[in-house]
């Protein structure tokens, strides 16, 4: 698993030709990253005398941050993996008239399961960015500048993952499917936007 | 060295009360992803009989690109020793007017360093950026949309950067430092963002 080695093998490995690790394991990993920095904010208000009315909802916040946290880590592999059953796909025979229709249906499966990854990504960015607004407006106010990294990430996170959405949606043939999806993660994303400028706004205003 | 342990373990870090690493650290990290598929679309256009006219600038992008990378990658371990470098003022003593004084100065020293390395972050994003359009415009088209994710990386890395450089600049009592550091970085935050629209055009239109 990527994450259990060093982050340099990562750098590397993406940097060059392999198809994977790319671009939808990337949009995960700065999700992490965000739901990281809202852990972060947290563990820096719990126990806080100044943030003792808060302590609820901060723990509540660390609780939800960090199981976002591992569901956006397991994206990082899972996207990879969809990723390689796609490549087994295009491995298939296609001489015959029959091995052409088992390899189109079969493809066409792997395409919306790889479709599902970055989309689930998308979907868990517009959470990291729910939780950077949260911690931004109930977190250390020193550590504020980190709730404003957390949704520029959840933010850079959504629209990766919608670009490697629309890869996907590009082959995909069922358009009601298509449809339903893209719709879906627009909708995200101008989700997260609203969100990333209010929190960025409050972060600024909090600095002074 | 960060970059040499696993991924996990910056994540953890990240996520816990450690003051570092912290936001600085995570912007030169998403640069280094930004420029790690600036070179992976390079690679997969090198060699390529399609993109036979383009390969000498695909050389040289590729070049440029592992430049970028290495360095970014540097500034991930830069920002935690500066935070460090800072945590060390924090302890010095002041108790009389002469210990206050050589710690006032020392602090100062001290945060326009720690200023210094959001900075170069901030100016390295521009590069991340600069490089992600070239690969949109004569990368494999069939690796646009990790141009595309380069470039978005790189705008979270730029206003990541400006939030680090800002929480400095709020401590430095150098008024004219201050002023053109910051007009420099919102600078390149305007840039960077222009370039992030165009490459976020070219990438949809290409992707069709």
């Amino acid at each position: 698993m990527y994450i259990e080695q060093p982050m340099r093998h990562f750098l590397d490995k993406l940097a060059s030709k392999s198809p994977e690790p790319g671009g939808g394991s990337v949009a995960a990993l700065t999700g992490s990253l965000g739901a990281a920095l809202v852990s972060m904010v947290a563990n820096l208000t719990l126990g806080k005398e100044k943030y003792k009315d808060v302590q609820p909802q901060i723990e509540q916040l660390l609780g939800e941050s960090e199981k976002l946290r591992q569901e956006m880590q397991d994206l990082i592999q899972k996207d990879t993996e969809v990723y390689g059953g796609l490549s087994e796909v295009y491995k298939m025979p296609k001489s015959t008239d029959a091995e052409k229709a088992a390899r189109t249906a079969k493809m066409q499966e792997a395409l919306k399961l790889a479709c599902q990854v970055p989309f689930e990504i998308g979907l868990k960015s517009l959470d990291v960015a729910k939780l950077a607004l949260r911690a931004a407006e109930i977190g250390n106010v020193g550590a504020v500048s980190d709730a404003g990294v957390a949704v520029l990430l959840a933010q850079a996170c959504a629209q990766s993952a919608a670009l490697n959405v629309k890869i996907n949606v590009n082959s995909i043939k069922d358009e009601a499917y298509n449809r339903e999806t893209w719709t879906r993660m627009q909708e995200v994303l101008k989700q997260v936007a609203a969100l990333e400028k209010s929190v960025m706004e409050l972060t600024y205003q909090k600095m002074g």
